[in-house]
This record gives structure tokens, C-alpha cells and sequence, in this order.
């Protein structure tokens, strides 16, 4: 009986320390080094090659490294009847929210502008935007702490997401008919989506274009979320003001990526909702001794759904 | 009968015209073209020359274009007799807190580093900070206000001032004896204390050593808190880890000033709290009413306590 770790773009020898840490864990294994495939009951996964989960007879739980399952789900050829789990956890939502909080303060302010400002000692006060509305695109955990952090925090806050949500001060649109009226008064949009078939590509052009002109546009849902043609496109006719990206369709961002030296767009390396190793390796755990005793695992994913 | 505007090192035009929208204004003249001194019943202040108070024989009114009244109780020759009043607006006390809370912020998630590294094209994620322990010299109304805001925010706030403040959730330290125990468990100390002949230079080696290693400064209060050269060694020896800071003996900060190129300091062009010209206008008359009906005017500032 053995844990398969399966992690691409990701240091795998940190989370197989904290498992190890912990006194249930069995046998820990790190891809390609499978040994005997029939001893694995538990994978965890980030970005695996499309089929290779099918190589294990005996497995019993795919867990997702991370809160999106999106690279879990884009594979056609999973196996049938094995859960899929992801990692929620409140801590991450709370670094998300002030993540955002942190970016909206940032733009609001001009603090970016001032550090550029100080390498060429120039001293060009300006006053800070008073936009306060925001619309958070997605009200799942991450979403839906934001929100609440913004409420506090005197933004006034709406949201969008596939169907209507009740969070106290936060305007609910949802469904694919209100999605550009959600946007329409925004100062700031963030984008906290799950990445489906339905939301890849969801900041496009015409979603730009319902947005008013001078809004701020934040990403840190998933780089696929953005087309980015359409956001340069965007930010060069001035539509929007600016945009703070801290996800990429590939990551790291390729040094000669035009993001990285575009004067509008600021790049934060993948930084807003970082995984908890400790964290991670202590859920995966307890969702394996649930289901070695028959109970079902927490945070299962319906496939359906895509979140 | 007419309102003097006497602005050092502030473009004196704009409050004129805020001035001149109410019909309620009297006459307004600016320094030094005053026609009839005897026509001066009140004076707009703002780093004024010494003893130059003494030339309007009819003055009723000394109003500080600011938050601080320093720059007026430093001149030994006032007139006697005359109130004092400064500028106190809510709008700039949240200003202040949420510049507070962003400074914070870029230090905890490091965001003003990414930007540096952006320009290189450089990929280099860090884990957020986790220290929210925030002591807060001075709990004036900027304080206070500061204070309930990182309190929301998740901090542990304590603050230290003159006389022992009951604020929820914030632990009070007060008099002399108790700066040093203010700081010592702080991971960020907050300068929001008015400018009095005991604050000057508060920020110094002493407090310094209070604090403890990789601590952060941030200085919103005056320029003249901070005795550049103990901040300067303090970082060199890296028991502090960096400082934001927003106001400098000199403004603005000299070009040749080392401040405007030091790796750990982040210079903002004093930005925590702009005054608006219509409301300091709106509150300078409200005060000349006041007084021309017998009535006291408001915000009027004790100079035994130098605030």
C-alpha cells in the first residue's frame, strides 16, 4: 500500500517530507518511480500526463495538489469510480483575499507607479482613485472570502458565478446572460474563477468591452481564463487602465513574454494562493484513512461540475 | 475684511478657487501680496516665517492648511490671543489607514520586490509574511482610525501615545516610560504621532534597538520623526529588515538624497494624507463664521500640547 506523488512543474520533495512527518502515512513513492503499480491506492496530482492514472488497478483516491481540478478534469481517459479531491483550505482563501486586497490597494494608490518613480528620484504625488466598486468573477471559497474582505475593507462588491449566490452586501448576478451586466459599473474586476471548458478563455474582448473605460482588471483565477491578445488589445486603444496578472497560461512566464515589460500589466509570480505543504499532506492523509474505513472523502469533486 | 493664503511649498491657486466657489467667502488675498493688513481677520498657514503673524492687527483666526499644526506652534512669536484650528477630516483619516493597510501589504506579500524583479524578468515567488503583530505610535483621530482598520484587517495592534486610549481590541501603551515595551513585539511599527519638540527624532537608534530583528518601519507621521542616520545604520546592520516611508525632513526628498536609491527603503511623495482643497476650504469658513458670530471655532488645537 503506497502514496504516489505525480507532480509536474512542482518540487515534489517537499511534500513527500510532511507526509512522511506525519505517523499514518504509508509507503511514499515519487513518479516515475512506481514501483509495483498494484500498491498504489492514492494519487496526488498536479498536471499529469493525459491517461497515465489508469496504470494502477488498485487506486482509490486522485487528490489535487491544489484547489483548482481543472488539470485533473482536462484528462478524457480517467479512471471510472476513483474520487477526486481537492485542497480547500482556509488559510488560502484568507492569503487570496488579501492578495486581492493588496492589488486593489496597490492600483488604487499608485504605489506601483511610486516604486518606478523612486529609481529615477522623481517626486509626483497623485491622489488616490477613488473607485470603489468591485466585481469578483467566481464566488466558490476563494471568491466568496474576498468578498467579504472587501465588504469590510468599505468596497462595494458584486459578484458573478453559475448560479445565484447569498453573501450579505455582495450583488449576485450568475448565469451566462448577466455576466457583462456584472462588469458594466465595475472600477476593478478580479477574476477567482475555476478554469472549465465553459470559463477558459472568459476574459475576452467582449467581456473587456463591457467593462468601463479606466477599469482595472486583476487575474488570479488561471492564466487560460485570459485571452491575451484581447488584453493588450485592450490596454493600447486605454479601454482599461491596467491589469495585475498573477497567473499565465504557461508558468514560469517565459522571460521573453511582452507581459513582463508591458507598462500597464504587473506581474506577480503565481504567488496569491500558494500550497500549504503541511497542510496539503495532512488532508490527503485523513481523506485516505476515510476512505480505508469506508467513509466518503471531504472536498470531492464532481466531474460534472468541473469544480 | 478678507482670508489670507499663506502656503510654503504648496500651490497656493487651487484652495483659492475651492475658496471662491462659496458664497459665503469673503475677500481672498495671497501671501505676499496682502493689500491693508488691517483687512486680515484670518490667515491660512502653512510653514509660515517666523513672527510674520504679527503684522494683522485684527486677526481672528490662525487655520493650518493641515492635519499638523507644527509648522505653526514652532514660531516663538504668535500673536497672543488669537485661536488656533487645524484641518481634521474623516475622509483623511481613512485615506491614512488605507495607506497604512497597503503599506503593510506590499511589505507582508513583498509586491513592491516583484515589481523590481519584473523588470528583469525574473520568476521568484516568495512565501507571504506571516507577522501581524502592528504597534501604532500615536492614536490621534489618524491613529485610532489606522488601528480599527488593521484590527478588521486581522492584525494584532497595540499603540503607544501621551495618555493611556481605550480602543477595542488594541492594547494601549502610554508615557515615556512604555515606548520601548510598545515596540518590542512588533513586526511593523507605525509613526503617526504629531511633531512636537518631544517627538522629534522619536524614531531613533533607541527605539531601534527596542524593536525586534527584521522588523519594518513605516514612517506617515512627519519627516522630522526620524533621525535619518540611526535608520540608515539599523538597516546596514540588518536588525531592521526595510522602511516605507512617506514624509522627510525636506520635501521634496532631494534628488541626491541616498533614501531615493537605498534597496530597503521604499520612498512614497507624501501621499498618506493629501488635504482636500474643497473641504479644508468648506471647514476654514465654516471656522471664520463661527468666530464672526461669537461662537468658538472648531478643531481649535491646545499650544500647551502642541496638538
Amino acid at each position: 500500500m503506497a502514496i504516489l506523488i505525480l507532480l509536474n512543474q512542482v518540487d515534489p520533495t517537499l511534500l513527500e517530507s510532511k507526509l512522511k512527518q506525519f505517523d499514518d502515512c504509508p509507503e511514499v513513492r515519487i513518479y516515475p518511480d512506481c514501483g509495483n503499480k498494484d500498491d498504489i491506492e492514492c494519487v496526488i496530482v498536479w498536471k499529469h500526463d493525459e491517461g497515465v492514472l489508469n496504470d494502477f488497478p488498485n487506486l482509490k483516491l486522485i487528490a489535487s495538489y491544489g484547489a483548482g481540478v481543472e488539470n485533473i478534469l482536462s484528462d478524457p481517459s480517467l479512471p471510472e469510480g476513483v474520487p477526486i479531491t481537492r485542497f480547500v483550505d482556509d488559510t488560502l482563501s484568507d492569503q487570496m483575499a488579501e492578495f486581492v486586497l493588496a492589488a486593489i490597494l496597490n492600483h488604487r494608490l499608485h504605489l506601483t507607479y511610486y516604486r518606478e518613480q523612486q529609481a529615477a528620484s522623481h517626486w509626483r504625488p497623485m491622489d488616490f482613485l477613488t473607485g470603489k466598486n468591485v466585481t469578483i468573477l467566481g464566488l466558490g471559497e476563494l471568491g466568496s472570502t474576498t468578498a467579504k474582505l472587501l465588504d469590510v475593507n468599505g468596497y462595494s462588491v458584486s459578484g458573478w458565478s453559475r448560479s445565484e449566490k447569498n453573501i450579505d452586501n455582495v450583488k449576485s448576478y450568475y448565469g451566462d446572460d448577466q455576466l457583462n451586466a456584472s462588469v458594466a459599473g465595475a472600477d476593478i474586476v478580479v477574476c477567482l474563477l475555476p478554469l472549465t471548458p465553459t470559463t477558459k478563455h472568459v476574459l475576452n474582448a467582449d467581456l473587456f468591452a463591457a467593462m468601463k473605460k479606466g477599469a482595472f482588471l486583476i487575474n488570479v483565477g488561471r492564466g487560460d481564463h485570459l485571452k491575451e491578445d484581447d488584453l493588450m488589445n485592450a490596454l493600447s486603444s486605454e479601454h482599461l487602465s491596467g491589469a495585475l496578472l498573477d497567473v499565465f497560461a504557461t508558468e514560469p512566464l517565459p522571460t521573453d513574454h511582452p507581459f513582463w515589460r508591458h507598462p500597464k500589466i504587473h506581474v506577480t509570480p503565481h504567488i496569491s494562493s500558494p500550497t500549504d505543504k503541511g497542510r496539503v499532506a495532512r488532508q490527503i492523509l485523513d481523506n485516505y484513512n476515510r476512505i480505508k474505513s469506508g467513509a466518503d472523502p471531504l472536498n470531492q469533486v464532481d466531474p460534472k461540475r468541473s469544480y
